[in-house]
């Protein structure tokens, strides 16, 4: 008799943005002459960068011929847009990593997913509340998040709060943990951490021998100077830290899939008797058995995003999306809001009015005003009584939705 | 202290392909001037199809511009794909499915991977020896295979030998096995089960509420009349049977990952209490939560393979490599090799003269005559003393390594 992977019952059977995009259909169904304005799923809207789809022309066009066709490329990724990461995202930053430190995945979703799957199961994990759900998720349905205890969370699992009372940064656990998930820039409240604050984690991985997976997807929005790019430039962080980062905010691929993984070679965890392990040969060996690359298009595509054409297109894009941002938290301070994110971020997190749940802000928000955004709840309990916006939607789309909002309030 | 899976390490270190590639660039790197002929991996080698080419342009530029821009795609797919697949896939055949029971993703090989993740750790496991080391390694990966006992074996899995004495046509197993994995037309053996030898399994699982994992990868290989194209013309296989396809070998996307996964909706499978829970609301979880999804212009490209123009492009493709399968087959035949497959599939399975292991044959065959082939350990103990061809390279090539084996037996 097969057995089902019993982990999966634990959690709701919609994954939370399907849940999100269900209600979304649900209402549009039955309203459909309703011009719904989504700043809801961090999803762009804007085209890719005209460097971006000339090169995909011609990677299609390379394909067409038998003397330039690739067929399965290397299990890291091609060479081309490595050696660009490397000089463009690290050391422009002052670090530098060797070609075999960095792999090419389809998306820091998937990676951060997958990461856990090198690791063992019984590590104690931390994550920030409230935070992406894909680290808290994953952990559930591979059996790593433990039991679910009386209050909702996981034995497992220790939840590091962020609140404004400590301005969302979240502080060192006061128990012991293994595996450190920091997603910075953050996702949803758009804090960004400085150097200060950072390298705190570092030093606490350094100290515990902890493993931190860091979600860099949002780190083009960093507009301040003494916010920190790369967890790399902290000292010591190739020790403990794999960095995780996409091309979907930045050259537009949500559609299209690229994104990269670096692991450096200094980077170990450990058996149960204590032997050192390298995980970039357990990524390696992962992505190589389970995964057979990104497709060739979009590789010569996010290669393209590198260029001098490229990088002030991709800029261009960012400052677009920023600017969104700073007009929906600008609208939304204005009509009282208490209002967070949005500078470093295209991300704004808002406190609900009068502690509103934050499901019933989502469905008043859809039907009253037609506007789709994410409920904070979905976050982790923390995300009660808060809500997010995107600055991901057209100028346009952003305008009218304010508009909007000021009416209804 | 943050803990390896230490499943990992139970493994060589790299993944067997990564290790032919590694050993076939050792070879180039010493002997820079030989002209390396691939066999080898089941990578293809000739062009797109124009018709996938014209729609991934088209794609491209409805990218370039926001009036047609995509972002993030539905989970399981694009209907314009996924309507496609059910009309000339399946209704062809007599076999009918809903949209939401067919799954785009990135791979044969990720899916087989991890289908493994929706079903529980202590399923026992069916394999074929040999076949294609994905099941086995994943299994091991993910610590669902047990342990290793003396002979080299793991004590969930369960091993269905397939040698020249059985036609390389499995048994049903003795013990009691709950998940079985099915490649066929098989890699490496090349051989095809035909609709009698099928529907045995089928049975078998229905009996003991197994499921099967049916790869068919090579299915657009298969030549004669007898042999099923799908797992879903066997009555009551939806109620036992996931199947993975891709247009790896059929469209030539081994370089730009698109493939797809049947998860009938009638296909349950089992809590330790006896639930039965359906699978495509497991695989859907997991698809949205660990995945974003395939690349819009590669689901546009596998589109156009379906159409009519598309549809002749790739049965054209198909041909040339069972030709090229055709020559290698008939060329080792005369020359005296026991050769098997070829015939539904693109591989040809061969026994090494005078049952010299398969390693010392691909270091004699790289060496000697710079051919790339496979050993056939790598896919199982029972492929020890076998090799595999593919005719997945250039006609020019495939004749050109027949001459250079001719002189050199």
């Amino acid at each position: 008799m097969a057995l089902v992977n019993e982990h999966y019952l634990k959690l709701p059977e919609d994954y939370f943005f399907t849940e999100i995009e269900k209600r979304t259909n649900a209402f549009c169904v039955t309203h459909p002459r309703a011009k719904v304005i989504s700043l809801g799923v961090g999803d762009v809207s804007q085209p890719l960068p005209s460097e971006v789809v000339k090169a995909m022309h011609t990677a299609v066009d390379e394909m067409a011929d038998e003397a330039t066709f690739r067929g399965y490329g290397p299990g890291r990724g091609y060479r081309f847009l490595i050696d660009n990461i490397i000089k463009f995202d690290y050391q422009s930053r002052g670090v530098s990593f060797d070609h075999d430190e960095i792999f090419i995945s389809d998306g820091a979703k998937p990676d951060t997913g997958n990461l856990g799957h090198i690791l063992g199961r019984d590590n104690i994990i931390a994550i920030t509340d409230p935070v992406y759900p894909v680290y808290e998720n994953t952990a559930i349905m591979s059996g790593r998040a433990g039991q679910m205890t009386e209050d909702g969370k996981w034995s497992n699992v220790v939840y590091l709060n962020c609140l404004p009372e400590n301005n969302f940064v979240p502080n060192l656990p006061e128990e012991k943990v293994d595996v450190i998930y920091l997603c910075y820039p953050n996702n949803p409240t758009g804090t960004a951490l400085n150097k200060t604050e950072l390298k705190k984690w570092v030093d606490y991985a350094l100290e515990n021998q902890a493993v931190i997976i860091y979600d860099g997807a949002y780190e083009a929005y960093i507009t301040e100077n003494d916010i920190p790019r790369s967890i790399y430039e902290i000292k010591g962080a190739k020790k403990v830290a794999i960095e995780v980062r996409s091309f979907s905010k930045t050259a537009g691929f949500t559609g299209l899939r690229c994104s990269y993984a670096v692991v450096p070679k200094e980077l170990v965890a450990y058996t149960l008797l204590g032997e050192k392990i390298e995980l970039n040969k357990l990524w390696l060996r992962r992505q190589t058995t389970y995964f057979n690359g990104v497709s060739y298009v979009m590789q010569r595509g996010a290669e393209a995003a590198y260029s001098r054409k490229g990088r002030k297109q991709v800029a261009e894009l960012v400052q677009y999306y920023l600017t969104n941002a700073g007009i929906i938290k600008n609208e939304l301070q204005q009509l009282g809001f208490q209002t967070y994110g949005g500078v470093n971020s295209p991300n704004i997190w808002i406190k609900t009015p009068n502690d509103m749940l934050s499901w019933k802000f989502f469905q008043d928000l859809l039907y009253e005003t037609h506007i789709v955004g994410t409920p904070g709840v979905g976050f982790g309990q923390n995300g009660e009584g808060y809500f997010r916006f995107t600055g991901f939607s057209s100028r346009e789309n952003t305008i009218e939705a304010m508009e909007r909002i000021k009416k209804w309030v």
